[in-house]
């Protein structure tokens, strides 16, 4: 089997969490013997000074046709388009605590131990999509963008939740805000929908409520869904649950299960081009990219190799090593999971 | 002195905190030798029975010329209308959290002992307000709302916040979504007005950042400025970070320091007309009440027999109360209160 995928760097710590995945990935594909072309693509600023566009028409033709994109960060400028482009409406972003990390969140132990949460969050449409501009009255200036739904939109990303839900703990989580968003009816969308799946329980949740009890009782989340600003607030909760952003990685993937695989942290520019930045949550993303081709085992080698090396106490400085954790840097932390997969 | 105040029960458990609430308030007044007169006024599904309307003109001409309202909570219909009416824009939400208190958060104790965070939250305008509808084309039916803001009210909810920063720890932290709602300039609009408070110290940060701060590191934060929505949610994560909603009170204020206080609960059906609801949050609602009248001794009385309560260990249901601690119910709770209260 032999794979094309797309590597783009972008700015901040992007290009250094990118390049560390890549050689974590390129080893377990020689070790599970299968071949894997990397090709480089641009977005955001570095696009921006290379072909004067945040989302060059280079970019689009060496995506199109591949198995995936590995992506870096961004501050603004490309990323927004690309997911649009490509409709990349079905974000995945797992919340899941490695034992050996349980006690570097700010949640007591008790409250996050065994924490699974799956966040679906839609991905190229609401507020970040909608009709938005800067206009005037009598009254003054003002802004505005535009929360907008199609109910097929709210209907597709559904049905992915709904049959996540059924491979896991069936139960399905819901944010809404219909008590002064009347207008959009999640709810009533994703009921209609579930009869599809009538093991999943469904439970509608106001969004302010949901962000309160993920910090309060996160353990009893499975599949949690969300339309794009929702989502994107409540898994940077899940970042904080987990202790560091730098840990989770995200899968976005269109009606065909052609995917953009990120971290889901963005630039941290006051640690870029240190060397420091922790590369786990990128590499997550790689393996959830192969999990989406089904390379099982490959993705359960990173997994594994991932866990031992946590394990044995090694920390990025994200995770401030304390005690007996050793502080390591990027490359250290790659070299150290190469070893592992490697001794196996 | 004699003020007159308007009592809105509303409905679940508003009944019960209200006049919970208004019990201790009546002895403070007492012992602090003012008046006060409580009017019943009628809001939510309750105000529709009874007059036809979530949001009837009784109440309206109860409201006029009143020195505050104490409300309850409602599940929907009528809240946003009262807000929005008397221009109630600028929503005063602290997130303290009293030492005895501090093992009943999810977050470990040494993140959240001290917390003192002030939420300003614009109150009458944004997505809860903006035009609204549903509506089809050819690619199907689409609901909408639209997230709008008058430059004037982010620079008017500004200054307030500025202010209060000012006579706090000088640091103001705005949350914004600029990298996706350009048009809605929150970090301009804020520094421009700040040169008006020059010892503030002004920091824009990412909504969906400052979200997995809040649970990371919650004491950085002094006074927190948002839109409405961001507002509702990061709101929301205060209580969890204090272990329960039913602790948070809130003011909310026009122009002219008229103000509607409410707890930042909603109505709790689960456990409503069972007599154990947490009664705290609207009585820190009147502690507000009692401050913005500088009716400063009374509202610290209040403070001082909270903290000694819950220091002897009582607790309503909403706090579990474990080992030591003394589960009491909503009357028993205001009994100890009045006690205390009567002993200084
Ligand atoms: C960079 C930004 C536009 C993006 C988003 O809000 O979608 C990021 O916060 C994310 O969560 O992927
Ligand atoms: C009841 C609801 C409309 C309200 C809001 O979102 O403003 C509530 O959640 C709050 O925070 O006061």
């Amino acid at each position: 089997l032999s794979y094309r995928i797309v590597a783009i760097a972008g700015e901040g710590i992007g290009p250094e969490v990118v390049k560390a995945s890549l050689k974590v990935l390129q080893l377990v594909v020689k070790l599970e013997g299968f071949s894997l072309q990397v090709d480089y693509g641009w977005l955001g600023s570095t696009a921006l000074e290379k072909f004067g566009s945040y989302f060059p028409q280079a970019t689009i033709e060496l995506c199109n046709g591949a198995n995936g994109i590995v992506f870096g960060a961004v501050t603004q400028g490309g990323l927004l388009e690309l997911r649009k482009h490509y409709d990349f409406f079905c974000n995945l972003r797992p919340i899941r605590l490695a034992n050996s990390l349980v006690h570097k969140s700010s949640l007591r132990p008790e409250k996050i131990q065994g924490l699974d949460i799956l966040i679906v969050r839609e991905l190229v449409s609401g507020i970040y999509f909608g009709p938005a501009g800067r206009s005037g009255d009598e009254k003054g200036a003002y802004g505005y963008h535009t929360m907008l739904y199609y109910d097929e939109e709210i209907r597709r990303i559904a049905r992915q939740a709904l049959h996540k839900a059924q491979q896991r703990r069936r139960l399905l989580t819901v944010a809404h805000k219909e008590n002064a968003l009347p207008h959009l009816p999640w709810t009533r969308l994703v009921q209609e929908e579930a009869k599809q799946f009538p093991d999943v329980v469904v439970e509608p949740m106001l969004v302010d409520n949901l962000a309160m009890q993920m910090v309060l009782n996160p353990q009893r989340f499975d599949v949690i869904l969300a339309g794009n600003m929702f989502g994107d607030i409540l898994s940077d909760i899940g970042g904080a649950l987990v202790g560091s952003l730098g840990l989770l990685g995200s899968a976005s993937l269109n009606a065909d299960g052609f995917g953009l695989y990120e971290a889901v942290h963005g630039t941290a520019p006051d640690i870029a081009g240190k060397g420091i930045a922790n590369p786990l949550g990128t590499l997550e993303a790689c393996v959830l990219m192969l999990q989406q081709w089904g390379e099982v085992r490959a993705a359960q080698r990173i997994m594994a190799a991932q866990e031992r090396v946590l394990a044995k106490g090694y920390r990025t400085a994200d995770l401030s090593p304390q005690g007996a954790e050793i502080l390591v840097n990027t490359e250290q932390l790659i070299d150290l999971l190469l070893e592992e997969l490697d001794s196996k």
